[in-house]
């Protein structure tokens, strides 16, 4: 099961908003003869590659698979007959797929069918790999990512709002191999305002991200970089109904979409109701890189799921320069680590801390 | 060489404010027959306790020692006699004393007597091993150790001042290990009102350190922990001349030592005259730890020489909590790395940076 999982995060990035699945076959000695992983979107299933690559020697093996087959036609059709089909003498699920049209049918299916199936095997990791297939399906709201680079005293930027370059050039290709993975990339006003970023993967990924703008005013520079490049990757611009209509026509005129939101003044984007609005896109993974307020107001609402932060070993000081997650903030210093696990390496000289966040499991 | 560096490094905190020093005797053979170091303050030098090791068993025999011997009565006959009395054929010497009453003199003795003598093996090394003593020496100056914990985003304390506990008891202990072979701790006034903290090292370490507040008003309460503990470490405030006198005589009846320096209104106290007076004392180590305004004042004055940071993965948020390092701040992000070979270890599963800030050599 473990190298069936191993073989599923391969599907990472290209698979969404399908989840990230791998089986392997195993024969009477438990021996691995071979193995599947679902490729891409709309491709076959991983138990059907496994079972192909094992060109009909799988009568009386073990299928082992990361999740539940499923009972449905829907892209391909039904996982739970192929495996029937092949004639496998036992299949062990690490977890039931909890999708509403699978939900317990296919094993359900496999042991009228006179199959011994097992379920539950190395399931927290099985579930770990899927959470942002899970939460969009339990929650309808996107996993979110919150990245950010800070000098080794704790700012995003210089007093002066210099924050080119913080971290390594192997720190930002971390960075832009995450922004080739994931369907939005999402940037706060002032952050697209200074820095006049592209918030596009170099190089590109195996999905081309949407870059999304929170932008209570709709300011957005029509000669922005963020503009010019649209035919390079789609634009979004999420503002509120009060934003001036002229400047969001002369926006949607430049290709830009234009999202609007009801919000009390001063409260900026409702990022809460942008999220459910990505998740009806069926946007699965979607990243923030900041600035320090939109960050802020994101864990203010308890709404990042992930963390990648890079530490570089950079002193700048000044008491007004900008701080990774402004907002309110918490009244005490936790009493316990606020990731789970956090993964610690060192990457061209800086220190790139990652993990989920402890909260309530989606 | 390699090797008396490393047992050198045994009289930290033992030694200052003299250097630390080894010697290793290597026979015609070149293997290493007996080693010493210079273990404490008082005590005798390495070369003599490698020379007594040897138990007459020197002549002809190849002496490498890290720093120059010195050629003066002090606390201890000179070292140079000792050893030309104990007949090497070679003496190795990894950097020359710079003291005033050897610079060359002790190596010019020797080669008078005969001896074959090297110098500069491994200079740099031993030249970083004695940094303090060669800042204290050069400039009169301590040399200044910054600390501070901060959590996953870049944060003090909470937008309450809460910052117990940021960092692991591992990352803690580490601090208290540094805190016991450090000559002054020194911490602001606001730390000190809003923590009440000891500043000792708990275990105690090979030396105590004094305790010093930097406190423009002579604000430090007599009840606070830092004067309840006065016997089992000396308090040291530094404030203004123009502290009110009431509060001044309170405190020395108190036993404190008060010193008072000349700053213009609203600058505080002057830390580069504090680090003159300090140095005075002979003071060979000083550690900051903080707060942030505090950080902010030394960085801005460029008075840092080593920095030793806990990040732990916590995440607390907040506008207006404390930035570890505050004051004016530089215009840009530096371009390099401000720390030199940095070390990054995992420690209690706090990341621990550490190591010394590029600056113009002492
Ligand atoms: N080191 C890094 O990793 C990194 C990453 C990104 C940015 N930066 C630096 O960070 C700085 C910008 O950060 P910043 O904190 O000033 O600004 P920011 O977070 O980029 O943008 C804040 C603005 O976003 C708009 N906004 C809309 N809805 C919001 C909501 N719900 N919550 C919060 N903001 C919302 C608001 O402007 P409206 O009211 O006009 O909508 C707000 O003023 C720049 O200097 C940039 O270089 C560094
Ligand atoms: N996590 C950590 O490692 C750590 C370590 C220490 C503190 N803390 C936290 O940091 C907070 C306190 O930090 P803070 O930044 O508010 O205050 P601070 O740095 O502790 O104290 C600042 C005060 O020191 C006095 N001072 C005198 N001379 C100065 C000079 N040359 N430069 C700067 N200040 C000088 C000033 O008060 P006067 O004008 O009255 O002299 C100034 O307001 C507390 O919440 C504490 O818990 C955290």
């Amino acid at each position: 099961m473990r190298r069936a999982l191993e073989i599923a995060a391969w599907g990472t990035g290209r698979v969404e908003p399908n989840p990230q699945v791998g089986a392997v076959i195993v024969d009477e000695q438990g021996t691995l003869i071979c193995e599947g992983h679902h490729q891409q979107f709309g491709g076959p299933h991983a138990e059907v590659n496994a079972i192909t690559a094992a060109a009909g020697n799988t009568a009386g093996k073990t299928l082992f698979v990361t999740l539940e087959p499923c009972s449905h036609h829907g892209k391909t059709p039904p996982c739970s007959q192929a495996v029937i089909d092949a004639g496998f003498a036992k299949v062990v699920v690490a977890m039931l797929d909890p999708s509403p049209h699978t939900a317990g049918r296919g094993v359900q299916q496999l042991r009228e069918a006179g199959i011994e199936v097992e379920v539950g095997l190395l399931e927290t990791d099985a579930r770990a790999l899927i959470a942002p297939f899970l939460k969009l399906l339990t929650t309808g709201r996107p996993y979110v990512h919150a990245k950010w680079a800070m000098t080794l005293d704790g700012k995003l930027a210089s007093r002066t709002g210099h924050s080119q370059w913080i971290s390594s050039p192997e720190s930002r290709a971390i960075v832009h191999e995450l922004r080739g993975r994931i369907d939005a990339i999402v940037a706060g006003a002032k952050t697209v305002a200074g820095d006049d970023p592209l918030l596009t993967a170099r190089p590109v990924g195996p999905r081309t991200a949407t870059r999304v703008v929170v932008d209570s005013q709709a300011e957005l520079p029509l000669n922005s970089q963020l503009v010019k490049t649209i035919s390079e990757a789609p634009l979004l611009l999420a503002t509120r109904h009060e934003a001036a209509p002229q400047r969001v026509e002369q926006l949607q005129t430049a290709g830009v979409e234009v999202v609007q939101f009801a919000s009390p003044a001063g409260t900026g984007v409702p990022l809460g109701e942008l999220l459910d609005e990505l998740g009806r896109r069926q946007m699965t993974n979607v990243l923030f890189e900041g600035g320090g307020t939109v960050l802020g107001s994101l864990f203010d609402e308890q709404l990042v799921d992930e963390v990648h932060v890079f530490v570089a070993p950079k002193i700048v000081g000044g008491l007004s320069a900008i701080t990774p997650v402004g907002g309110l903030g918490l009244e005490q210093i936790p009493a316990l680590p606020s990731l789970n696990i956090p993964s610690m390496t060192i990457v061209g000289g800086d220190v790139y801390i990652h993990g989920r966040v402890n909260q309530a499991d989606a």
